[in-house]
């Protein structure tokens, strides 16, 4: 990366920008929330060739070029429905790189550059032209020790990185993790307990999965989950994770949640017992969190699988979603009568829809001791998007109710340039406050660094919150 | 403040945004909405000590200390259950001192500093350690004369400031003000008629009001608040002020607000039956408009009292209302219908959802003579609120839609800095024009004065609205 | 224009501008969707008096006047109720001079300035005291053949202007035009199949409409508008548009679609027919983009005559429209389920709802292939609209799933202007990119290229979509 990018071009807020930004640049990355596959760093296996590496997994990429007709399949993303998919991983390449252009001022666009620049050493401009040589430098590089992931999350002086598992996992890999010095409570890599696909009734194979779980009954089914998160605890866990639809939340009477659960069971449920049920598992967790510790994250407002075609083929998690309005006064407010203002409790909101950031976001965190915001996310962790968060939510919220930068993502080498971003953007934000007379420099070097590595690294592990100072 | 603070940072926008400003800077105030306490200027006595000026009555503050642990009572925020409140002011300050980093990036943070700089003269930076010295230093301006609210409000440059109270105020403080040559209509403090708690069916102790207003039927309550308006003008107002959930406007028969009321005066209202009123209402507020000349100002969108907890101990009106999202586009329709293109009718429209700015008021404001759009609000009455503000509705409604900027506070002391901080902001958009060749520098200086000036006067006081012209 | 107009005040940034702009200046127009009335271009008559020119059928300009007072019937705008409308040319323009001032801020200013200066060469500021000689020196303009519509239209660089029509028209003014070599497929003016008014029940006359279509039942109606689609493919046709209330999209089966129809026929129609049907035809006709290659444009969000009032008196299309929350997730998803991913279909997506292009317009063009982003509308289609445009679409969707730039004006004097005007904004923007090293400088000349000309001939014409590389 230029060493000014993102950086506001006015020359004075630039100086401001570059000085704070020194403040934050070498901080050791704090990564609470993502889904990188463990077994990476469980096995430190060299990485398969540059397409399975930057395309095929990466739904940002292989959507984009989805929307000019080039279908998954052609990019090596695995069919279900027995359409083959391209196998060479040159073939693969040459696509994304005769199809650059498309990528012109996107995120996507930022990351891979760096990754390729920043991580492997490879400044060649990636065209059509330069394909080849692009590949085949990459290619080297995967070969070479120094490149296999562990080497690498020492290079990117990540200090814990946040899985997520499902509460099946066995979480073998963080066992193998924890044996080597590298895992368990405190470790470096850590898990994260997202139970949505034992929760949402209307997912293919809930029943097999809840007969995977071993209840029978909802009673049942809560106390397993309750030692499912021991189990997680003890693997390191210092959160969970709620992917609903909306953020709804009700607590139902035992009996009304044991119900749905047993319709669900037989494959009798009626319409709105999904969405009921998760409401209502939502509360059921939070109160857990009370008990355990664990920090509750919700992420709401996805709609999954909205490309059917997409969807048949390729399964879930391929690029198919769509962000969708999320309402969050009305819909958190059983939840927050009950545990917004216990000490004890603490949730992270997330959106895919901005308009909440002043609406309802910010005040909501800027008025209960258990609410902070998550950094944008997903179709909004962007160099703008991170700016816009900035400019909506200080006013109300200020920087110590948000909870630091997230990347989320499933792409091991891209984080260290997610995070860089989130630095740089926060300098240039504060540089501007800095050259309007709004914060001192002294306190603006200070803000970044608490932003950067202070917040997340309190937010997600409960320190500190005791009715006394923050700081 | 710093004589540049809050312009952009460009050097040649800020010469122009410096250059504009000076058109504006010493303007009076026109306030023609806000909540100070009118007993405060009647009374014209010492204000109290610091914590109890600064902290305790400003729910910007106490929520932000709030949402990270520290519980109001603490803080001195007066309990209904019993809680002991912290009563000794310099104990309140220096938890408000030792947190001051939690408004970094807030307008809190700089209404607070331009208050003790420029109104008190202290300008040492608050600090844990600094406490103390400015407490002191704060405590010694209040014992001087100089400091007392009528010489502040001298110095201040306040032209009119407008009260707002209820129907059931017997306007005592005004009539103070009146006999010392202060009050009365045209008056430098006037009142605003403000009668959500004897519309609100569902707020605690309506029939009780109902009855302190001597009414027993509907046409019996609608003669008297018809009567309550002309008291109001004769002590000045010029405006009432609906603060309503949504901007449902509704006209019902006669007969049917009629059975609504009565079923409310006997504890009978069924679901619905308070935002029928309400919507019903808010029409009949605005015919008695056309009859006595009120311009009807309409503060939509807050969920009150959404932090239960909250609200038990301490109350309403602490800082536990969220905003949500609101429409206005049907909501409003059957008002204008009946009345937006009335020469007689005014009304000012206010939001807290921002998202309405471009996609409905404006276009709203643009296309209705009846219609104005209010400042910014409440959590959107910041810096980067009010800029937002100009760029989301200038393009459909011009700037002579827009009614001048409203500082709608309790917080006396504020009243400056606030409508400096909205020159400011308005000066550096005008100066992006300018620099951006789509205004020339002379109407952009003659702009400034119209916002800060010109046009709040005229707006909300029902001159020249004629057809003709509007300058 | 100044040569800087719309550029970022930062010299840096605005010398890439500069630079960027230069490569999209002088490309020819494409005009894929507007209003203008073929009927100017096919007789090439003398434009009348600047009056009815530039305010009488402006909507933009009578509204902005009429919200401070000044009926449309005295800017000459046309009453069907008998009340006498303002016929001197002179008055309404010397009532827009006097109330310019009204305009500041304004895209209407802008575009008004252009047209006088750069079409017809009158530099002279208008203000109340010029209202006489910027008159007088237009109406001599106008007596030049010179400024005959023709010699304008080659004077403007236009490469291709779609007017828009409905399935009723005869299309008599293009068929003159193809007569004289200026029209027909391929031609310089074309048409589009609007079908609006023969679609929607609850529009006056609908009945009368489908008896001038010649139809009786559902059947007939379908393959009658099958057979236009052909009539105006033959007069150049490359789209049809779809002006809806919202974005609902749902396919009925043939039986309930005709019940519906018959029903509306009788007069019998049920509340919801209307959005049903509808929502079934917008479906009915993406079937038929399908066969006959039309490119589906859709434009929801309209609140059509808000203003009863001026819609009593002046009918539709005078101002009276406001927009609303408009959603498309969900509204469009039984379209998409059924030909989003169809190479054969393409669906340009207009909003004027801004919050839905983060959220839901940009995810859902970088998704599926069939989607394209339309440029910001209406009441968006202002420098700053364009600007927020870009910054909330390219993460998600990039520049290529975008369709450039569409004036969709009725003043035919003000395309080169509005064209201008998105032409610099998207030089400011990437400028910004370039100056933030996010983006090479020869790729952003590329873009500018590709999204001020080619890009738009691509999008509208369904060439190159054919699975492989774009470019």
């Amino acid at each position: 990366m230029h060493e000014d990018q993102l950086f506001p071009a006015e020359p004075q807020v630039r100086a401001v920008a570059r000085e704070l930004y020194r403040h934050a640049k070498n901080l050791p990355l704090i990564s609470p929330h993502g889904h990188v596959d463990p077994a990476i760093l469980a096995d430190d296996r060299p990485f398969p060739d540059p397409a399975r590496l930057i395309v095929v997994p990466d739904h940002y990429v292989t959507r984009m070029l989805a929307s000019q007709g080039i279908p998954p399949h052609r990019l090596g993303v695995p069919s279900l429905d027995g359409t083959p998919s391209e196998t060479d991983g040159r073939t693969i390449w040459r696509l994304l790189a005769a199809n650059w252009h498309l990528f012109r001022g996107t995120p996507s666009r930022l990351w891979t550059e760096s990754v390729l620049a920043d991580v492997f050493g490879v400044v060649t401009p990636l065209r059509a032209d330069t394909a080849d040589a692009v590949y085949d430098a990459l290619c080297e590089r995967l070969e070479d020790p120094a490149f296999r992931p562990r080497a690498l999350f020492e290079r990117f002086n990540i200090e814990v990185l946040a899985t997520t598992e499902s509460p099946l996992s066995d979480l073998t890999a963080h066992a193998k993790l924890e044996a080597d010095g590298w895992g368990g409570p405190g470790g470096r890599v850590i898990t994260t307990f997202r139970p949505d696909d034992v929760v949402e009734f209307d997912w293919p194979g809930w029943a097999e999965r809840i007969e995977r779980l071993g209840v029978g009954t909802y009673r049942e089914y809560v106390d397993k989950l309750r030692a499912r998160r021991e189990t997680f605890i003890a693997a390191g866990a210092t959160s969970s994770d709620h992917g609903h639809l909306t953020a709804a939340a009700e607590a139902l009477p035992v009996d009304e949640a044991a119900a749905l659960f047993d319709r669900a069971l037989r494959g009798a449920s009626e319409p709105g017992d999904a969405e009921r049920f998760r409401a209502h598992m939502l509360v059921e967790f939070a109160r857990m969190s009370v008990e355990d510790g664990l920090v509750m994250q919700l992420h709401p407002g996805a709609v999954r699988n909205h490309n059917v075609a997409l969807h048949r083929r390729h399964g879930r998690d391929v690029g198919g979603d769509i962000p969708s309005p999320t309402e969050y006064v009305r819909a958190l407010k059983p939840l927050l009568d009950e545990l917004g203002t216990d000490p004890r409790f603490r949730i992270v909101l997330y959106t895919l829809d901005e308009t909440a950031f002043t609406r309802e976001l910010a005040p909501l965190a800027g008025g209960y001791p258990a609410v902070f915001l998550g950094a944008p996310w997903w179709f909004l962790d962007t160099p703008d998007g991170l700016r816009r968060f900035r400019e909506a939510v200080t006013d109300s919220a200020g920087f110590y109710n948000t909870a630091g930068f997230v990347d989320d993502t499933r792409a091991f080498c891209s984080i260290p340039v997610r995070h860089d971003v989130a630095r740089r953007v926060d300098a240039g934000f504060l540089a501007r406050l800095v050259t309007e007379h709004r914060l001192p420099l002294d306190e603006a070097a200070e803000t970044i660094a608490d932003l950067a590595y202070h917040l997340p690294k309190r937010v997600y592990q409960r320190t500190l919150h005791d009715g006394a100072t923050t700081r």
